[in-house]
């Protein structure tokens, strides 16, 4: 059997060892949804496992299977649940199934977490699945618990933004399917990336509320918010750098490392 | 874009041009279990993927991302949940993640699914995540959707079972980390497979009733139910060809193709 | 007032009395469910409840009223929900009633259940409704609790069934509304048995898959999956003392009685 | 097969038949509660469906299976929670019950429904399974459905009650275990009447509010809130006379029988 | 800061401290329904909160947030859920607010509550809502909560409704949006009460039973259950001095002040 | 009666009328949750009502009764529920309150919805309730509502955040309790507030991810993000001008008033 750092991947008695000598586990969180016409559908399970496997090396970390479906997509930060493809969960399946994952491996001598969320709207039910879990183990008298939550694309530095928007970076919501992601994804995953079909349209401007139905033109046709033209792995690789150090360090911080 | 028959692969304009055209979409349903020292704890993960990656290219079908995470391990049919590296969801919580991929899939025009599992303990919870599943895409006035719901190993020849068991197949519930399973494990990732582990022990044998807490003596100390010795990777080779036969044909016959 | 061994049967005082001193539950899992032209709608309920009633007379048990309502049928072991008559719950349904149930007498001091099921499609929901229910004990601080869960139908002794049939045993799943089943009735309630609508049909033969809806030809009309005829008293009484006398020695030897 | 009011003793065939011939279906909503030293804990199992029985003759319909189990027992109408082999469920479980019977028998025709209590805590729980039955149903489209729910106790003609308390009826609450539940059982289970067990304290007198934990002497000790003393069966058959009359007269009348 | 019973005025250190001290948690338990055309939606919200602020001022307790929103109305009580206006909660939406908002307050060191209903249909999902509470902060290991449970209405001296009703006081159940609710009103929101739409009908006479749908004539046209003619805000006075000195006494008897 | 735009103040036959028109219901969501010492708790509840109410009349539309708890605080933007006095809901009671509320004005009649959020947290789990809400209608056959969602403190123009900030407005996430929170508690309720109570720390500094538990130094002692000094009624006034004029322009082009 191969070292790996993908629990999937370890016999029992391999993963029950290094939990016993205190392995972090990581718990990335992705979605099937939509990301263009240029990219596929598993953009947000990619992108968080990657990360999740670069940081578990570097602090002796497991990773845990990825959450393969996410809660639903919203007009304003992933074109929403009307664009084929996109299958979601309800809140209360996403949180229950972080919830029980938890349970089960804190049971089983996990103390340490660190849930990575790669679809931005999995942030707040990954909340409630977190508040839920760490409940269920104090339910079972199990309370020295410690867990962090985060969105990988918080970690990145100032420099590192201005590098690649040279006239501001316009924010995280609208960098769905844009010229982060299909970087990354052309780091990751070249062979899934079709940059002949990248839209050529300019950013999204969306009103600063929520509509449903959605009202003609309030959607984006291609799915795609932002701008993915001028993507390139390194502009990937440099993201992927500071996402890797970043998460490190404060996982080093935090846990005492 | 390659040409993929994992619908995580394809950009959301190219499934739903599938989708469009009638494509079937399995759903394989994995599971994190133990499986023994010599086997990694994403057999359940891998198995039936593999199954639903090759019938869809026989009928022109998709391979939804697989269900993770299974319903809870039972002692008699896969060691049970106390072991270590064993992480499960509650059935409501298993069962309403089959409902929701089958809703949002049903709303953006899928109207033919093979549920594929690979997980004994998924059996009932499937049922009824389809039935949720199917209740749900009714109550959005969608009824013309049909779906089958199977356990591939059920899917083999008398012929072949003759062959691996010459002194007689002693029932699949047993069959948890064990020759059949190795086997196939050896076909599709003899990478993850560590033969030099595999347990000495025979067979397990078990009173017919559930008790928890397990007694001692219950519960087989490896994982392993059956006996893994002899597996051999064109063992796997004979199972596969069977499933992806019988299975191809079941589905042929059902869906009319 | 009666000496009964159900609980129903008991005032308050009498129960809490027995209960103290170390009475085990039997709980007994029925179902409202179609067994074809000969049988009532009550088979389910009314076989497993014989079989607790015996027992716990042999070990000093009592036995709780018995559920009513089970988990859905599934075509190929009892003929699925469409049959008129069918009525059926949800699966978190049946399970919050098993918790609910063991958790209140376990509140009252009960400390040794067996949960004994007598419709094939409770057993998986009834594992998960143990399982809540011994988590909900937990998470009241009450951990010395013993429970068995069985299919009464396992316990038979293979002489038995080479007795029934000669040509061979052809598996528990179709034996719904069969010969076993009606020979249990005809020991028990003969008078709700119509041994002149017994089908003439033979055995069904199903595909190994489930399908909604199920095609032309998938359902067997009459609701009987084997074959009734033959079915006699005296061959419910083998199987009864069987049943019996296996499902006590299993009793003692996991409770140390 | 006999001839039956009991669905639960009728073929698939049998129950079909009356109810597309406009059998309208009673439901009757038991519970597992103590009623005293003298009283077994089945009496609000038996009292409802002892009533339906009676009224079902009448009206030409079929009783469902009782359900065993009702909502928690409360300490100034039934001696609360408290008490040994008050086994209860909560409310969600209660009213899901209710709303998966009513579902499955109106997905098979059933169109008139009468939902007869016999527990006082029932009352709340069976409206909102009421409810979501309704709503299940009209869900699948099914729109046309009418439901009674009523306490059977409620039907009872003033000069009766006069004739039992001649100083006066002091209210239903109160009546848990007391003079007419006693009576009833008189009339008909006298087998399971301890009649020298009957209290010898008079009425409760409980402030008008609940509180948890219960302080010293706020629960009555033997669990009978009035006073049972003078029961007779001849009182049961007034009351049980009244029952049905008004019942069933209830019934011709919104039914249009 | 101004000295306030409305835990919703203090800053949190200010809560903190009382809590700390012992203070009473008041929680108000209220609904948005219909009252007839003379009074507003919001009478049960109105009502309860009064008397917890009038109770609390006497006992050193705080008021929480009244609840807005109640369990479904039913026609015999409250006119039912068709009237426009009457929004209402599922039973779980309305027990689990309450379970909710107990956990957290006891998380907070509450020890001391009073749930205080001032809508009829309330009654037992606040039960539910109360035990879910409890058990949940037993499930973190707080045992030492003490809780009562009242309707506000129950809460009056039989003096007080001999002078408001010299002909018999007719219960509390159709007491709604009729003189007493009224009187309150005029007492506590004279500017919410329009006098002069006052409906000139008698009181309502239903029969013992629910009916969905609710057959021609069996819902008052408007509203109004009995007959609210002779309002006064005097009555309302001596009402709610019999409701603030009885459910004091009440407390300080209950929790030794 | 007075005129009011409050659904509360309103009778059913004033509600029905309005919502016959086509009023707009406009559903403010609120919090029960620490704003530091100087404010009170339900600081989230009187901002948005304020806010629903001046565009409630120009608009035409009602404000329905406040969601007075909100969903769990975070300690990135509301300090945390571990500060006493923040009395949270679960996720799912949450959404299921608005689900319900949704529900029952759309089944009588109302079409246009706003929800207007006043506490950060609460903005997804509304999302999850609305979706909910919007499902239950269609399972009703209601499918021709139209819905906004917004946090209100979105609809500010760039201009008064450079009056307010010269500086730099540092972002929303942190103005929990600081300078735009008080100076709007100081235009509607300035008895609320206790000026020399504000904390004279400047702004938080939290790293981008959450951690449980906190660790030391992690929660900000008084329960304040940013900074409050300086807040002034005035700058309450432009903020609610603000509000008020760009929320109502946005209803005006979606709903085409």
């Amino acid at each position: 059997m191969v070292e790996s750092v993908f629990m999937a991947e370890l016999s029992w008695p391999e993963w029950q060892e290094k939990i016993a000598n205190g392995a972090i586990m990581f718990i990335p969180l992705g979605a099937t949804e939509q990301h263009g016409p240029h990219l596929p559908l598993n953009v947000d399970v990619i992108l968080p496992t990657a990360v999740c496997a670069r940081v578990a090396r570097h602090v002796g970390g497991l990773v845990a299977p990825t959450l393969q479906y996410g809660y639903k997509s919203m007009p304003r930060s992933g074109g929403g649940q009307t664009f084929p493809g996109t299958t979601s969960l309800d809140a209360q399946t996403f949180a229950h199934t972080l919830r029980d994952v938890i349970r089960d491996m804190g049971a089983h001598g996990a103390r340490r977490f660190v849930v990575v969320n790669g679809h931005f709207e999995n942030a707040w039910p990954s909340v409630e699945g977190l508040d839920l879990g760490l409940r269920a183990l104090r339910q079972e008298n199990i309370t020295d618990v410690t867990a962090m939550r985060l969105e990988y694309w918080d970690f990145v530095r100032r420099e590192t933004l201005d590098r690649i928007f040279p006239e501001g970076f316009p924010g995280t919501e609208l960098e769905h399917a844009s010229l982060i992601e299909t970087s990354l994804m052309l780091l990751l995953r070249p062979d899934l990336v079709a940059q002949d079909k990248i839209p050529q349209e300019g950013r999204a401007n969306f009103p600063p509320y929520d509509i449903f139905p959605a009202p003609p033109g309030y959607l984006r046709g291609t799915g795609v918010l932002a701008d993915a033209r001028g993507a390139r792995a390194e502009i990937g690789q440099w993201l992927m750098d500071d996402h890797v150090a970043l998460i490190t360090a404060a996982i080093v911080k935090e846990f005492g490392l």
